[in-house]
């Protein structure tokens, strides 16, 4: 604490994001990145664009990245924003969208950056409960409020809600927007763009970290009306004029035109996780039926922490959230064939020696 | 307008950069950027970078880099903060140290963003009028606020305020933070950071976008006591937890590195600057004299605005602020020597052709 800090910096409790270890080499199940590198056309274009034009400015309205994504999605570019990841986007959403009064509405078991942004920018939230199999209840996002925001598929569960219970909530929320955050849909959801067209109260939020495999590279996007958009651009703007450095837009290009790859990768990680899923159900885990490119499982023998531990002190990082309801759980993600089939060895080890 | 926007979004006056043109080529001496390329040292790096690692994310807390630069300043690296340019980290300076009911004060003529944040976060503020030579009244600084900033040099009169001029005020503000925005400190003027083990309300504000030739890949960081660092840092981890790309992370570190390049083209930039200083005014220019990479200067018979649009139509971009105080001015980029030679000649004709 310092007397120099504002009182939102001394009563912040800032997010904590999965370790990024330096000790050693680990196989790393911990931060949902994905296990296969970026398509070989990124890397050949990033090698290319490392040029004297670094010196310049970007371009600050992004206008070919936005074309090339609004092109993906049937989309024009005054439909798509670019943030510097889409944590940078969810919170520009926070400011554009969302007033200080009334309260908005976000799951308890979540994204736990949610409240952390409604923390910073003094904006009232009432987390919903899920039901006892993690499922939305989506009666409760009916009533009024100031804006809804969950994932879809959830963090840190991988649940999926289907598109029809999205579209009950945004019939019922005109006054509201409804921020549907898909960091993880392209694992198997149907994303809630298909609705758009007839919901301009509907905002998707989508990131280049998990399904193109470019954490390293920090962009994420949004979806949406042209005037949800039009709004997001005029709190950038009042905040940082250049978000994507040249390297990121360019980066960012390549991966969302190589389809090909894109199909190829994601199917791998789908293909790994249903395995890894009905061998980790062998072994006696819980596991929720997830739609992303993780895990979330329980044991009845074995605590979670534990396991968290033993699998750490044999090299394998996987995530453990020491909070309500969800702390008996670990989130594993999904890593190559070779990484989980080491996984579930040191899993069915740990769990044979502690729960004998 | 949309019923969906917040009241911020709603009330928000964005900042607008200089143009980015796409229509033609230019020669650009409109935002600042540095005529020469990054070091070679840097695009090497790069092109080594873009590898398969970039599907993890970066190192959140940027340690390589923070070091690096603290071995350039003789600092710690807990006395180094990193932002996605020099704009992020002020906007994180504003939410870190002020406080919305304390007025901050900073000069009427300056860098256009102060404002914006200040109506971003609901920061009061008061405009401190400059002297008619654009001097900072440095007296007007000692008296009770809630925070300091200004740049020094100063933007966009590339005016400069000596150390001690800067220590005065450092002096009699032990309640607030005092943030000197450095972005042009590399082209002629001394650093507070020399100040900063006497000062802990003392916060330099630098970036890799000016004397770095870096704008392309948005750098900033901010220098002080590791108190200060660490308000920052709680406001950074509220908002992305990874502000900085796996690139630009190397890419600057092999910019701070490399000292022999720093120092060849920020000595060609300021050669440069002072012969154009000279020639314009004998074109009858009146010019601030400029510390930064950029010249401040007004004609007495041919109207800003005029030469402005005449030079835009043969191919030269300048800096044009339609504001009071500064609307008979133009801003101009030190680029290379031809270039400047090509925008004294077009200027010249200009004049010739307007003030006769």
């Amino acid at each position: 604490m310092s007397k120099y800090w504002s009182r939102i910096a001394q009563s912040m409790e800032p997010y904590i994001p999965g370790e990024q270890p330096k000790d050693k080499k680990y196989i790393k199940l911990n931060t949902n990145e994905n296990p296969y590198p970026p398509s070989p056309k990124v890397l050949e274009s990033l090698r290319a664009a490392a040029d004297p034009s670094l010196r310049l400015y970007p371009d600050p309205t992004c206008d070919e990245l936005r074309t090339q994504i609004g092109r993906f999605y049937s989309l024009r570019k005054e439909n798509v924003f670019l943030g510097n990841g889409s944590d940078e986007v969810l919170a520009f959403c926070f400011l554009a969208f969302f007033n200080p009064e009334k309260p908005i509405l976000f799951p308890d078991v979540t994204y736990s950056f949610y409240p952390v942004y409604a923390q910073l920018f003094k904006i009232n939230y009432e987390s919903v409960p899920l039901d006892d199999h993690f499922s939305l209840p989506v009666e409760r996002f009916l009533t009024k409020n100031g804006g809804v925001i969950f994932p879809n598929p959830n963090a840190p569960t991988g649940k999926y809600l289907s598109l029809d219970h999205v579209k009950t909530i945004l019939v019922h929320n005109p006054d509201s927007v409804v921020i549907i955050d898909e960091a993880y849909i392209d694992f198997g959801g149907a994303s809630a763009v298909s609705l758009m067209r007839d919901f301009p109260n509907l905002l998707v939020v989508q990131t280049f970290s998990k399904s193109r495999s470019l954490a390293g590279l920090r962009i994420g996007f949004a979806l949406g009306h042209e005037d949800l958009i039009a709004g997001l651009d005029r709190v950038k703007n009042s905040f940082n004029s250049y978000t994507l450095d040249r390297l990121a837009l360019i980066g960012a290009r390549e991966a969302i035109k190589d389809e090909a790859y894109f199909h190829e990768t994601r199917n791998k990680i789908i293909q790994t996780r249903e395995k890894v899923s009905a061998h980790l159900r062998k072994l006696g885990f819980q596991v929720v039926p997830s739609q992303a490119n993780f895990i979330f499982a329980t044991h009845a023998q074995v605590k979670a922490n534990a396991l968290f531990q033993h699998l750490r002190d044999r090299g394998v990082l996987v995530r453990y959230f020491n909070k309500p309801r969800i702390d008996n759980y670990l989130r594993i993600t999904i890593g190559t064939d070779a990484e989980m089939a080491a996984f579930l060895q040191k899993a069915a080890e740990i769990i044979s020696f502690l729960g004998s």
